[in-house]
């Protein structure tokens, strides 16, 4: 088996590091082979995502992935920035689904913006198409406008879309996911504006005829940001496209509080998968060895169990972290009064020990 | 003076009835007059916005609107939806610049979502262009796919865009917006991945070289929805486009917890204005008595600052809330220990009392 790992920038060879440790430790014979990604890809080979890179990633079994992005490339074209390289991941890996569970940590439910009785015991799965909507679609670019309201001025656009066996397999992600945890789906879309998402809406009321055991809803997106700040524990799983998903992942991750914490992944068809922390690079902390490696070492744990078949070494994994964070250890993110702060070595180093 | 009242459907008859009482009141001279939309139209009159009531709308110096919308109407083709009676209203009388104050009234602190801490003294302005982007993009509908993924398939699309000129409208609202307050304005784009988004972040930048005395930054909508959860405080005016629009102003009304209190109002270019309480119809509980009416008394005080050029008058209201709130006085959805519960005609009463 082998696992592209990909640093990237950032605080993101930092935390990597731990994963690695963490990783060689289980001992199970992986092959791992680093290659540089984002800003320290072009630094190092002038493109974000090399071929050499992406290469490695398709060999791989699957891909453990740090961050991307720093605020000193912003002034690079758009196909040279970061952020290009995690795109053109998704595209050429045929990553299609996002899995982002939000979850509040029973030791840090104070670390929430939210009232603690809000999120105590919060546990919702997220789950993002990833591969279409307006982030692939085509046309694209910039123009003279021929109609709207100021016809021959300049605009820009976008085109946002998808096609039937987009919105199916997604939708039979989510209620196979919803299966396996409280058998409920809330579908998230803007049926009452867009047509992309009425189509949406359409295909997944469909898919859903093949669940009956699982409960599905619809919910318009402005709606689902009000519920989650409302009362996030009403939800499952929801489902939902690339550009909601971005939004609705991020705030739903925030309010638990845990972001520190909380691991993605990203699947094709067959399971091969990248896996990555849900925050970003934190440029501003970066090297400062205080970043929190407990996102990315969760992420690994999430690789063995979707994509490496090792679902006794992920809950090792998973078993160590809570009970580092029983014994109070904590990075700065998700320290409080009484509890024990550590460094990002210190921290990988407790896994490995509890492990 | 002429204002064009429309009540809508759900909650919506209601809740105009108060703020109708409130304008009565203060004995200004205007000329009120009635019409169906929504749901209530398409039962009168076969369609959400008639012909009649648009152009009432039209005539009139403001328009003071209630809230449309009703699971009943779910099945019906979407253009006869009442949704988009709100949709026809902003194109036609070229509503492009939404206000939505997200402000966390100093009595309903404990309200909030959110704890005290992060809420208390909260008072954002959100400005949300309202007649472009991909709520009016075309082309958009289904069709054959040619490309993408899976070409061959049937495929639903819609287009976003923006024009220089849009931008550069909202922007100046904005930037003017921030100069009677805290000087400070957010630009929320996904410059990193959309077309028309980095076009708006460039716009929106050139048009600040006129507004030295305002501060300018720019953040990524998933970035903005992060923020607004965990230190709402930090920001002042957040401008951005419809869609992301949609989704934070109202994620950031939930924050505040006073969402049953908060108004809106959307402008054209000569600040004529639709007004309309930012929460929904909420059928549930129409009819019972019980909805808040204070956002849509609020929204009337808005429309007299905004379009009537009446000050004081809007000035005589707003007090006239604060009063109540401070005597005690609350619908249940605000409603908490040691207050006084009250339904929707007694809390009108008491703010027509109050002035
Ligand atoms: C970096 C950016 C392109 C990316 C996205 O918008 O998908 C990020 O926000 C994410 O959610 O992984
Ligand atoms: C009803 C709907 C079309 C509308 C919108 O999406 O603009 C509503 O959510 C709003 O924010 O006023």
């Amino acid at each position: 088996m082998k696992i592209a790992v990909l640093p990237g920038d950032g605080i993101g060879p930092e935390i990597v590091d731990e994963a690695v440790k963490v990783l060689k430790v289980l001992d199970l014979n992986f092959e791992l082979e680093s290659a540089p990604v984002g800003g320290a890809a072009y630094e190092a080979a002038g493109h974000p995502l090399p071929e050499a890179t992406l290469n490695l990633a398709k060999a791989a079994d699957a891909v453990l992935f740090g961050a991307v992005g720093d605020w000193k490339y912003d002034k690079l074209d758009r196909p040279l920035r970061p952020e290009q390289a995690i795109l053109g991941l998704r595209k050429h890996l045929g990553l299609f689904a996002n899995f982002r569970p939000a979850i509040c940590y029973e030791q840090l439910t104070h670390a929430s913006s939210l009232k603690p009785e809000l999120v105590a015991g919060l546990d919702i799965l997220i789950i993002r198409e990833l591969t279409g909507d307006i982030y692939f679609g085509q046309p694209r670019g910039r123009r003279t406008a021929v109609d709207g309201h100021f016809p021959g001025t300049e605009e820009a656009f976008d085109t946002m879309r998808y096609s039937r066996p987009e919105i199916e397999r997604i939708a039979h992600v989510a209620f196979q996911a919803a299966r396996k945890r409280g058998g409920r789906v809330t579908s998230v879309d803007k049926a009452n504006v867009l047509e992309t998402f009425q189509f949406w809406k359409d295909v997944v009321t469909e898919v859903h005829a093949d669940y009956p055991d699982v409960q599905l809803d619809h919910m318009y997106v402005d709606n689902a940001a009000m519920q989650l700040v409302k009362a996030p524990k009403k939800f499952d799983v929801i489902v939902t496209g690339n550009m909601f998903g971005d939004i609705l992942s991020d705030a739903a991750a925030m309010l638990t509080g845990s972001i520190g914490m909380l691991p993605s992944a990203s699947l094709d068809k067959n399971n091969k998968g990248l896996y990555e922390p849900s925050h970003g690079s934190a440029p501003d902390i970066a090297g400062k060895g205080i970043a929190n490696p407990l996102a990315t070492i969760l992420s690994a744990a999430m690789m063995l169990r979707f994509s490496l078949n090792q679902p006794q070494a992920a809950d090792r994994i998973e078993s160590a972290v809570s009970a580092v964070l029983s014994a109070g250890l904590r990075t700065p993110d998700i320290w409080s009064e009484g509890t024990k702060k550590v460094g990002t070595r210190e921290m990988g180093d407790a896994v490995v020990e509890a492990i």
